[in-house]
């Protein structure tokens, strides 16, 4: 029963039970009014249920565990903040202040607070959400700007236009879910003086915000698209879909972070041009998972709206079905604890348990395919989105729908045309856990790129075994310039030192350059995940540095002869004119031994002045180096070694993040390195995770490296080969084609007396 | 069926069915040779059973889950090792080499095929120790002393005697479980070529080895002791429990580490004489509990074997339960993840998950008390003794019998008489974990003892947040000098400066001299666990620096003010002359703020020359600190946050360990310390553990300290008074008495024109 209803109910009792029924009618009121619980039908097309899953949903949610759990969860939320009261104050501070933050939970609460209320049926949270609501509709026509200045394109209740897009994301559903149980006086009221002036503010009065091709513009479109949609203002819809007129965008404006407001070539704009550009076909986002986990929840959640009240559009069918793809690349972007890759500017520890995520993998769930691997995800995020597509996801699990998902060797190609290189993902499972290999060759992923073309990072087990630092930032957390990125981002973390890559004279890809990194990427060369004894991963880049090109082939090779896959690393690059070339491995844990004869410095001095350099402490130093150089360390009780080629000249170099660091925006951890005065030079080496300590029983398996050999057995313009022989005497042997990458060419070469015949990129063979 | 009553049934079969029966009588002879199964009697007076209860778990073992489980191991190692094939080597190697851990493998082995013969009756367990037995009755004699001369007592099989009196305590009972099995021919030949000769090297041919009051005693006198009762060799038994005359020992001789072999005062010696004085009355060893987890396997295991074998003496009733007392105080002295707290020489991680725990807690179950919270420990460890113990543990498990072993905070007095001060251990849980200090004032610890009086460690949840470094030495990880002490261990470790304590004048507690260290103790002052509010621990030292006298008060307190106790510490120092006072805190994670103004360094150099300075890097500094100086840091997504009272000319230092290591030996962990000139100084400050932060929803909650300002109120000969305000205002008020710490006596004090009147030598309270 709506309230309306309840009222006239009152009326009919007065007039037949007057006097002696008072009594009981007042016990009647007092406990309506406490909890008015009614079954909410479906009058409107909404953006979240249809009539048949919402009735589906009603009769059996509390049969269906899942669900179940986030609906008494979002309950416990709920009721508290409508214990709290409502708040809805005047915008004046920023991000983590009072009143952004309030405005933050506010909207998020009206969100859970309309899926109870289309569920449950209880009217105590559509009264909280209408009054709300009032409150923002009261306060709107009185804002100016926000008083922040900060921002390329300020907003109203807060200090940029973008979280003001969320608001309008999440409140479109708060309205979407009471928009029956209001009349028309009150949807006018609110549509008038609130929801059509914030949506013309997000677009039309603001289009270099609404009508770029970036994630800011994805959630104004999604915020204005979806409003208009339960609004059925179709001025708004078409707005969001296709933007504004592109002239409206003036060339060469930057926003914030130094990205362009019109990006090269655009002639497009609104969400459809974003679906097509933001993407590449693979469904990777340039910027890198960290910021493809934010920018996700606008796409799907718009296209879940599209797909309730515009089915016609088949927008999950859009460009072969990319919206699916870019979520299935987020989950394959995360190492086998399911945290995302840090590539670019991000915080480590971000994972697809976060709330985009939910959300991202219940609606591709629902609409796209309802693929059972998305479901052993789900029931890891332990809560489900509280709709008609988490139901279906709760649902299929509790019918034991679910199947494993265990993330495979994969390439996901960077750029709009799948053109400009991309990330090559090698994993390999052994008895005992995991061994996953990152190498990455895209393009530079704008603003919040980093400097580290051919980077490798690894991970075993989801632990980082060589890191790729992230970001220095420390999102959120006050103390630390209020959440925001740190001068040390710049100075260190996304310089090309601080990457597992190579530095040519301790200098920075493209000198450090946007403008200048944004016109390039790195190139696949090859890939290959189709063998289970090897998985292979080759790129090429040729502008990082003028006048060097690098080549770097990663692979993991499993067999029965070493406990775990080898991780294998063949960093070629040839120069016009002779350079200093250093290649840096950030690992953690303790040093065991190494037999590169380093001695360590008795004063500390950073490794240099600028270009990173000035933020590592030199801990000690080799220059008499055998022709294997080897390093045994111990992390979490496991035991790595490292194997590399090395010879007369070469230098090692230990070192440890920390120098130039005056607030400890840094974290401290250990380095070691390999310099190379050189023309042309190849970079080879082997790592292998190895045996395991016991601090219990106190007993030490496999701890020992069982590379007894490394060496390049052969070199030409064309080939190159590495043989990796082990202490029983077997020999591990690869070729690397450094031209041709053609999958049907026949190459031969003679090694050692040996005639090697193979076609492909490629050559491996254990012997 | 034994081995012989199956000869005689064949020769039955013979007579009867001569002829035609041959191939079925080949069968059954070659399907026998596989598994002959019996059921074991006992017909002699065992060590690990008696006739009950073994054939209770002949009977039920597989019923009882955990047993099984633990028998199912057993069987696994066992049939490997059988596999593999018996190899009694000539004795060669050192720790770590084939020969000696053929040796100790072979023994483990035995002692587990013992066990499985007695349980499952197959005889082919009892068949490979009786195989192996031969060989080592044949080597046996054959061996001069072990070619390595480095121990103080050479051994036969190993380098040290010490591995030889294990081999025995194992032995004795795989001896024990064939002993009916075998013929007297058999026996004999054992006993007169092996058994008894070694029991008498180990102990007339060894007293500097066996007539000690030291842990290595204790594995002698338990080899000799349970073999003798498994012999009935009174003579040996009599050796075991009373030692030899104790003039064979000489005054002034050392063993490998430096201990004397002649114990100060010692007049007695044996197992008994060891039980009396190698822990203190609470159960306390000396060494601390890394190294008390080592000893404590030979006592529990020959006084189980005496409860068995001689009842009459009621050895777990001496000294008040001692040995119980001793698996208590073990048990108490582990983080809550069991991980003992390493103090003194001690590799972190060991638990009470190691095999010695697990006897320990088997054993002290079943034979001292029943105590159903041993219960909950045994079912954390996963496995048990396969005797009677074990199967006790396993079957009241089983029956539902476990109780949760919560550790509270209690003291443990250190020295024989309990008079050699101890330590201190304060705990309190709240509602999302615990909180855990440790005051660590008990003597040196012999050999193995650090020079920290008065140190400080910090646990929360089981993590370490102050920490006790621990040993420099990976045990048994031979790239580390072979798994022994390493030379840091001696440089840094041990020093003062590598502790959360005091340190004069950068110099170590009693100059580092050990025999100076081992004349004298700390004391307790007071400690008082009775109050939910506050936990404390006073402690004092005059002799670690001359002319100096310290007083430490360390406690835990609880207010809903704070979301979790804070930890209160007040270091108070007086001496006849001015000093440097060094206090020093080892923390983990990364700054966040501080309002100390420190400036890092642009280059590093270690904080001195000598007495461990020379191992940390200072990296910053700050000679202008505010009243209060405040460091907040995150640890594991925690907050923590220190506040200390500070004034002019004090200094505020930043470290890391890990200068002049030129092998890596030391791992790089920070640390900050309080550097003050004066004659008398009070070094007081409030440590609180607050807030969370998540990297997957990126909120953080409570980052900031509540403490607004902490005062020294009062000061005079008698009495310390702290204030700790909260930001809202609130007042914890602390009074610690320096001179009189009677529990009867009542103090008044005036502060702020407030009388203060309590009774006993602290008082607390908030307003």
């Amino acid at each position: 029963m709506s309230d309306r209803i309840v009222k006239i109910d009152l009326v009919v009792h007065r007039i037949v039970l007057i006097g002696c029924l008072n009594l009981l009618l007042l016990c009647v009121m007092a406990s309506c009014s406490q909890e008015q619980k009614t079954t909410v039908g479906l009058n409107h097309q909404s953006i979240l249920f249809d009539k048949q899953s919402l009735a589906l949903i009603q009769k059996e949610y509390k049969n269906i565990p899942l669900f179940n759990e986030s609906i008494q969860e979002a309950m416990r939320q709920v009721e508290q903040e409508i214990a709290n009261g409502i708040e809805v104050p005047v915008p004046q501070d920023l991000a983590g202040g009072y009143t952004h933050e309030r405005h933050k939970l506010n909207y998020l609460t009206m969100q859970k607070a309309g899926n109870l209320f289309m569920i449950t049926g209880n009217e105590k949270y559509a009264v909280y959400i209408h009054d709300m609501l009032l409150q923002y509709a009261k306060l709107f026509p009185t804002l100016s700007l926000h008083p922040s200045e900060k921002s390329y394109t300020r907003g109203k209740l807060f200090w940029q236009s973008l979280n003001d897009a969320n608001w309008m994301v999440y409140t479109s559903q708060a309205y979407d879910c009471i928009y029956d149980w209001l009349n028309e006086e009150q949807k006018e009221n609110l549509e008038k003086n609130l929801f059509r002036p914030y949506a013309d503010f997000l677009s039309v009065e603001n289009p270099q915000f609404f009508n770029r091709i970036h994630n800011h513009s994805t959630w104004a479109c999604a915020g204005v698209g979806m409003m208009g949609l339960v609004m059925k203002d179709e001025e708004l819809i078409q707005r969001a879909l296709y933007g504004l007129e592109i002239d409206t965008l003036a060339v060469g404006v930057k926003d914030n972070d130094g990205g362009s407001i019109l990006a090269p070539g655009q002639n497009r704009a609104g969400f459809l041009a974003q679906m097509d550009m933001l993407f590449s076909p693979d469904g990777f986002y340039a910027e890198g998972p960290y910021y493809q986990r934010y920018a996700i929840y606008p796409f799907v959640v718009f296209a879940a709206s599209l797909e309730n009240a515009r089915p016609d559009l088949k927008i999950f069918e859009h460009r072969e079905n990319i919206l699916a793809k870019a979520v299935y690349a987020l989950v394959n972007l995360a190492d086998s604890d399911g945290e995302f890759y840090p590539i670019n500017d991000a915080q480590k520890g971000m994972s697809y348990y976060s709330r985009e995520l939910v959300s991202a993998v219940d609606i591709v769930y629902h609409f796209a395919g309802q693929n059972p691997e998305l479901l052993s995800i789900a029931e890891k995020q332990e809560k489900v989105l509280l709709d008609a597509t988490g139901f279906s996801v709760a649902q299929a699990i509790t019918q034991g729908k679910a199947k494993p998902f265990i993330p495979k060797s994969l390439e996901l190609r960077d750029g709009a045309d799948g053109s400009e290189g991309g990330v090559g993902i090698l994993r390999m499972n052994h008895s005992g856990g995991d061994i996953n290999a990152v190498l990455k060759y895209t393009a530079q992923g704008m603003g919040h790129g980093h400097y580290d073309k051919l980077s490798y990072s690894l991970y075993e087990n989801g632990d980082e075994v060589l890191q790729d630092y992230g970001v220095a930032r420390f999102v959120n957390i006050e103390q630390k310039d209020g959440g925001g990125y740190l001068k040390e981002n710049k100075t260190f973390s996304k310089q090309t030192i601080a990457h597992n890559t190579l530095v040519v004279d301790q200098n920075t890809n493209y000198g450090g350059k946007i403008d200048k990194a944004n016109l390039h990427h790195s190139d696949r060369f090859f890939f290959d995940k189709n063998r289970s004894d090897i998985q292979i991963a080759s790129a090429k880049d040729v502008n990082a540095y003028e006048g060097v090109a690098m080549q770097r082939t990663i692979c993991l090779v499993a067999d029965s002869l070493f406990e775990k896959p080898l991780v294998i690393d063949l960093f070629d690059v040839r120069a016009v004119e002779s350079h200093s070339y250093d290649l840096p491995y950030y690992y953690f844990g303790q040093i065991l031994s190494s037999n590169s004869n380093y001695k360590t410095n008795a004063t500390l001095q950073p490794m240099g002045e600028k270009n990173g350099y000035q933020h590592i402490w030199e801990e000690g130093r080799s220059d008499q180096l055998p022709s294997n150089t080897k390093m045994t360390w111990m992390q979490d009780y496991k035991f790595y070694s490292w194997t590399a080629v090395t010879g007369d000249g070469d230098e090692f170099l230990l070192g440890r993040i920390g120098a130039n660091d005056p607030h400890h925006n840094l974290r401290s951890d250990p380095m070691f390195m390999l310099r190379r005065q050189a023309k042309n030079a190849v970079f080879a080496s082997v790592l292998e995770s190895h045996g395991q300590y016991s601090p219990v029983s106190e007993f030490s398996t496999n701890a020992f490296s069982m590379v007894d050999n490394i060496s390049i057995t052969f070199q030409s313009e064309e080939f190159i080969a590495l043989s990796i022989r082990h202490t029983g005497g077997s020999e591990l042997r690869l070729v690397v084609c450094r031209l041709d990458n053609g999958t049907d060419t026949t190459h031969e070469i003679e090694i050692d007396a040996e005639k090697l015949v193979w076609t492909g990129p490629y050559y491996y063979q254990v012997k």
